[in-house]
């Protein structure tokens, strides 16, 4: 079949759109049709040739929803019309590493995945030339037809509006799933979270359903503040105005240093900041942010040896098939909201204007409905 | 009263044996009979004047066991003729730490304990001409008598031998306290341990008694693996043999990476390995060895999000009241090994040369009897 498509030619370039030709599923794969999907940092980062694993020709986008349209052989747990989430980490329940309680790494389709292929080593996207163009993190979701392994889609009610649970697909998912899954905060904690933007938001409201008693924002951009506060944060501080040590400054606001601290930025001198305010003898940070390639974390060891604990976390620590259909429930339960951070809605043919307002810090979210 | 003692009367300075006075207990405080004391690497850092908050004139040694002669004022759980072990990190059971389950690191004492101080900001040791010595860690124990806080000092059985139990103040406990309170390793688990003096014996032994699959050994020193083994080591890894990169040679003898490692060098370098060679997705490294001053421990943040832990350990976790007397009682009915641990039994007169079989690798513990 033919559809549209937002094209990562090469690195650095404006994604072109296009139609494209798309291969039906083979056996394990489900063709779904993608409604919405977010533009996150992540696509960005590829998209910008940053990415040093980055490949071209590709159709990013890994945040989507969408309807079950046909399923290759051997599919089971998905019929036709089912709504969907693709997931960038899958979810096989068979793996060493979904067995185990501690991760969600299924290594099942990792190999073939980061070389942006489906799991038997071919693409079903090429250009109408034949050229054949890369899969994106398993989802390839800026196209309006996709096809993705079973084991990467989670089935989610009807009800749920596309446009709003596209999110869950990651930005949503990573960020309450820090505060939940990864660093489990207890009722009464007091956290810290670095960077305000989409991620930062919702590990605000990770930590208020949480039961936290201080959330503390810090950003930069004191325009963060007002949104933070109505997701739950019960302090701002914006380093600049800080005179004096930040560390300093955040273990006094908090007490003694914070239970839980949450890097939302991927900068490494704020990864430690994070680290070093969180409070002797328990303190944990949580590193959400991707940093820059080459880029290093450091501190003294004695940091550890006092107490604290050094982690990281990637999307959320959820087992996708598992804890995204309840977070959609959360959301349409009204436990979490999703609405005010989805600031803009574009049409694929608008797509890089997405990548402008991501730039000019003046989206929280831009979603592609298609 | 008088005692000998050996003194560090200056950073860089050999042990001067002398008589010295000892003023009584206070409210609070213990005087007690050190019948035994190992030397530590900790000892050593502050005599040779690498430890940048070393305080002289002090007496140093914080590895002791001894009999309780007399009791301040308001002490209720302490009784002339206990055994007992002084506590470098005491157990107040009644300050914020103490009462988090999460760490052992009980404040009550910290900033005199620091400063060298007994609890009202004195020192009950001087010279004969009156100069003030500096207590060590809240120990003191390279003194015949010493005075220490109640809640500084565990109560133990009387059957337990003094020479072998006062390892236990310090290395049995840090190494086997890192495993099974601040690792809390599982059976089944596979481990692996950098460095294998006097703690890394001990880690290695915890990791027995949890239960461990496999439990591998790292030391530049093949002279090291035939205790280790005794210990329980399953595999031996010299650095020095492995071609290409230790990292990938660690985690292939591991089957995918360890899911326990832990650091007894104090090497930063170490250290990053040894977080590097944990198992993607839950691995968990812990740092036991004290770095140089200034030493930074430095990785991609990549390592943990992908879900890999850094933390560390002080006391191996302990709570000293607590859980010393439970490790008497486990050495005494055979569960863990001290004796083949201590290598050299000196006199007090003799101490230095301690040190220099500290620095000749020759010695496991050297224990100085009174």
């Amino acid at each position: 079949m033919r559809t549209r498509a937002a094209v990562a030619v090469a690195a650095g370039q404006p994604l072109e759109i296009m139609e494209v030709e798309l291969d039906g599923p083979k056996a394990g794969e489900v063709l779904i049709e993608v409604k919405a999907t977010g533009l996150c940092h992540t696509d960005e980062f590829t998209r910008s040739g940053d990415d040093p694993e980055g490949i071209f020709p590709a159709i990013l986008g890994h945040e989507g929803a969408g309807v079950v349209l046909e399923v290759g052989e051997g599919v089971t747990s998905l019929a036709v019309g089912d709504h969907v989430i693709p997931l960038y980490t899958p979810e096989c329940r068979e793996c060493e590493y979904c067995l185990n309680p501690k991760t969600n790494l299924c290594q099942k389709v990792r190999a073939t995945q980061g070389a942006g292929l489906l799991p038997d080593g071919t693409t079903r996207f090429s250009m109408l030339d034949g050229t054949p163009i890369h899969h994106y993190m398993g989802c390839s979701t800026f196209a309006n037809h996709t096809v993705v392994p079973e084991i990467a889609l989670a089935k989610v009610r009807k009800d749920a509006p596309f446009d709003k649970i596209c999110y869950i697909g990651c930005g949503v998912t990573t960020g309450i799933g820090a505060v939940i899954n990864t660093a489990k905060v207890e009722i009464g904690s007091r956290c810290v979270v670095f960077g305000l933007g989409g991620i930062g938001l919702n590990v605000i409201q990770g930590c208020r359903m949480a039961g936290c008693d201080q959330i503390v924002g810090v950003d930069l951009n004191d325009g963060k503040a007002e949104m933070a506060t109505h997701f739950g944060m019960t302090d701002f501080v914006n380093p600049s105005n800080v005179s004096g040590d930040i560390v300093a400054h955040l273990v006094e606001l908090t007490g003694g240093g914070a239970d839980y601290t949450f890097d939302a930025t991927g900068n490494v001198g704020v990864m430690r900041t994070a680290l070093e305010c969180a409070h002797k003898g328990w303190g944990e940070s949580i590193i959400i942010g991707v940093a820059p390639a080459g880029a290093e974390i450091s501190t003294r060891p004695f940091q550890l040896v006092t107490g604290r604990s050094w982690r990281g976390t990637a999307f959320g620590g959820a087992k996708g098939r598992t804890d995204v259909p309840k977070i959609v429930d959360w959301y349409m339960a009204g436990k979490i909201e999703i609405d005010p951070m989805i600031t803009h809605k574009l049409t694929l043919d608008e797509i890089n204007h997405g990548f402008d307002l991501m730039h000019q810090g003046k989206s929280i979210r831009a979603v592609v409905e298609y």
